[in-house]
């Protein structure tokens, strides 16, 4: 007998028949004698169904409200769950946020975790009751209605698992795991068994959308085994562990990430002295604008070059603040270039295997792939490429790093 | 400036328009000085749309899952009044039932409120902020969400402006007060500036739809100022007050109200002893039935016969469990009939006035009304008759006791 928290997102729970389904899924579990704590997310559409009449109304509605607005999303699914449970015989209770108590800060929006009362949880529990959790919201410290963000409910099911001890914590997507890369894009993708927790930190913050970051930064933190695993089939799904004591039998490469959200600004012919960098990235920050992979070098003259990439909707404000820094500096030039894409081989193995940078490399030259910009971590190597060549790229280093080969036990 | 509690029901903020309306209200008297709390139903539909999900899972959903369900609609509606409020320039802050909070019961979907912590909202209008507040909901001791059941928005508002000691309790909804009777059907019907709680209640108790019972007692119970006014036009509206003193000023006659809801039942040939009526109406309740009129007549032959009326609905329900307590009593016939209908006087005035229902019977004799019941109490004369002539007997009573002429104060 496990202690059990699942958490069943918006898609898994988007109509009355899918309901049902995740009721079916939760009641075999409480029937093998589990205890079962389960967090959704609002049926798809209806976030976006309120925050439609929001906007109706306000052009910036007060974050406070918004949050007491959107959490009656996940409310109707948590009764509506527990009605399908009850049916299938399951004791069952539904929490909101604020009744569990999650306490969060009081970030509308975006608050952040800082407690969570597990003893009514428990208390239910024990009496035999599956307990379903509203996910994605809270309330602060003067009880009123918060919610943690996109993607919040995969941080409740992690917080409440830790909260409670919980023995794992299982995502219920609509993919059946963490795959090498994304399956649509190479036919050969295979699902990963196991994967550690700072593989999947870089894969999420790479473009893979299976988790959330915070959500696997909290398990993380916490020691918490988490689980993905698809909502509408059976299987093990993918186990993302603590890095475990036989590194040396890893996989060198544990997957391939990519993105085409990014798009590249360079600014060329700054004067090559201290403060500088900061100079540019500070204007840039101040605007809002957030950057990710940064690349400065020296050029013959002595000026300097610095080149980053930032979301591609935000490419023209970007160019915009880095015009007037330019024309402050007396840089010489600004160039903005959207069509870029963004490939990082993630991979534990890394730190004790040499050459992985020189094998992706030559990979790519042997299909003609010009590297735009490189940034490296312990566990990551991170290049950007023109977009026209992603595809070609991906597949390329899934077959040179041998990704398509059975599992990670070989 | 005054402390008012306002509430808005489901028809006034039954789309975005009408909410931008009622803030439009609203604003008014905040930007006039008056400190406003008020209390909103779901926008029209939403709480059929919600309870239509929970019936495509389960018959008879359980009633803690329900009211956490319908709950989620009035928490829209505050959150989107709210955001109209700030529009307007007016500081606004939402509540939910237990955020306020609303102590009820734990009879879920017919909860009564057993106390309400006042503070959080004294602290929001010192601030100069709108309070608005979820209708229909409260939480009980553990802090599971309750609901009101049908037309508790009243309730709510009625309880708060107990709790706060507000100036007035309006109460805004489709029609512009407090009529005579009901202009569909009396063109001369008029709108009394005025009524008594006791002849409010007796008119909402015999199918005048302008307030739920429970509200109206509530404010007598807490001498709460309650006014009836539109939502859709400006109007003084009628206020329902305490008894004054010049009541011998007053009108014999306030207003005629009436009902088609209910059937008729007689059992006859019942043997004359103690006891029997129990046993027929103690039948009947076992079986969840309500009995609205009673009379009880002695033959000549000494058997005695039992008429009451039951809400249509249930006519068929209880002409079976009519027949089983014959069989058991010995009595020769049970009749049933759909066709009725009942109407009542009501008016302080009756109290100090002799003859009103001389007048009233005399005026329906007039007219060739046969009476087949009658019933009556210190301020109100109920007689059941042939529903066909029932907007004849309306029309002519109005007549007969002077209703269309001027207002009371004459």
């Amino acid at each position: 007998m496990s202690l059990i928290v699942q958490k069943y997102g918006g898609t898994s729970v988007g109509t009355i028949d899918r309901i049902e389904a995740v009721a079916e899924k939760v009641a075999g579990f409480h029937h093998r004698g589990d205890d079962v704590v389960v967090v959704v997310s609002a049926m798809s559409g209806e976030t976006n169904r309120l925050i439609g009449l929001a906007s109706e109304i306000h052009d910036e509605p007060s974050p406070r409200e918004m949050d007491v607005l959107v959490s009656t999303g996940e409310q109707v699914t948590i009764a509506l769950l527990s009605m399908a449970l009850q049916k299938r015989g399951c004791d069952a209770r539904s929490y909101t946020g604020g009744q569990v108590r999650i306490l969060t800060d009081n970030s509308h929006a975006k608050a952040r975790i800082q407690d969570i009362d597990a003893h009514r949880i428990q208390a239910d529990l024990s009496a035999g009751s599956v307990v379903v959790v509203a996910g994605f919201q809270g309330a602060d410290e003067q009880g009123n209605i918060t919610t943690l963000g996109r993607g919040g409910s995969d941080t409740t099911a992690v917080a409440l698992a830790a909260a409670l001890k919980a023995d794992e914590c299982q995502i219920y997507t609509d993919v059946d795991g963490v795959y090498t890369t994304d399956p649509r894009m190479v036919s050969g993708a295979r699902r990963l068994d196991q994967i550690t927790f700072e593989e999947m930190l870089e894969m999420a913050s790479q473009g893979s959308k299976v988790l959330q970051i915070r959500a696997v930064e909290f398990a993380g933190k916490y020691k918490v085994p988490l689980r993905v695993l698809s909502s509408f089939e059976d299987g093990p799904g993918t186990l993302i562990t603590l890095e475990d004591d036989d590194e040396m039998e890893k996989p060198v490469v544990s997957g391939i990430a990519f993105n085409r959200d990014e798009a590249k600004l360079t600014i060329r012919g700054i004067p090559d002295v201290p403060g500088i960098a900061s100079r540019i990235l500070g204007a840039v920050g101040r605007a809002n604008i957030e950057v990710d992979v940064i690349v400065q070098n020296v050029a013959q003259d002595n000026t300097a070059s610095l080149t980053f990439t930032v979301h591609r909707n935000e490419l023209a404000k970007a160019k915009g603040v880095l015009e007037a820094v330019a024309k402050d500096l007396g840089a010489t030039t600004v160039e903005a270039d959207a069509g870029i894409a963004k490939l990082a081989l993630v991979g534990v193995g890394m730190r004790s295997h040499a050459g992985v940078a020189a094998t992706m490399f030559e990979a790519l030259a042997n299909d003609n792939i010009n590297i735009q910009m490189i940034s490296t971590s312990e566990i990551k190597i991170t290049v950007v490429i023109d977009e026209r060549y992603l595809e070609l790229a991906v597949r390329a280093l899934h077959s040179a790093f041998d990704l398509e080969q059975c599992d990670k036990s070989e």
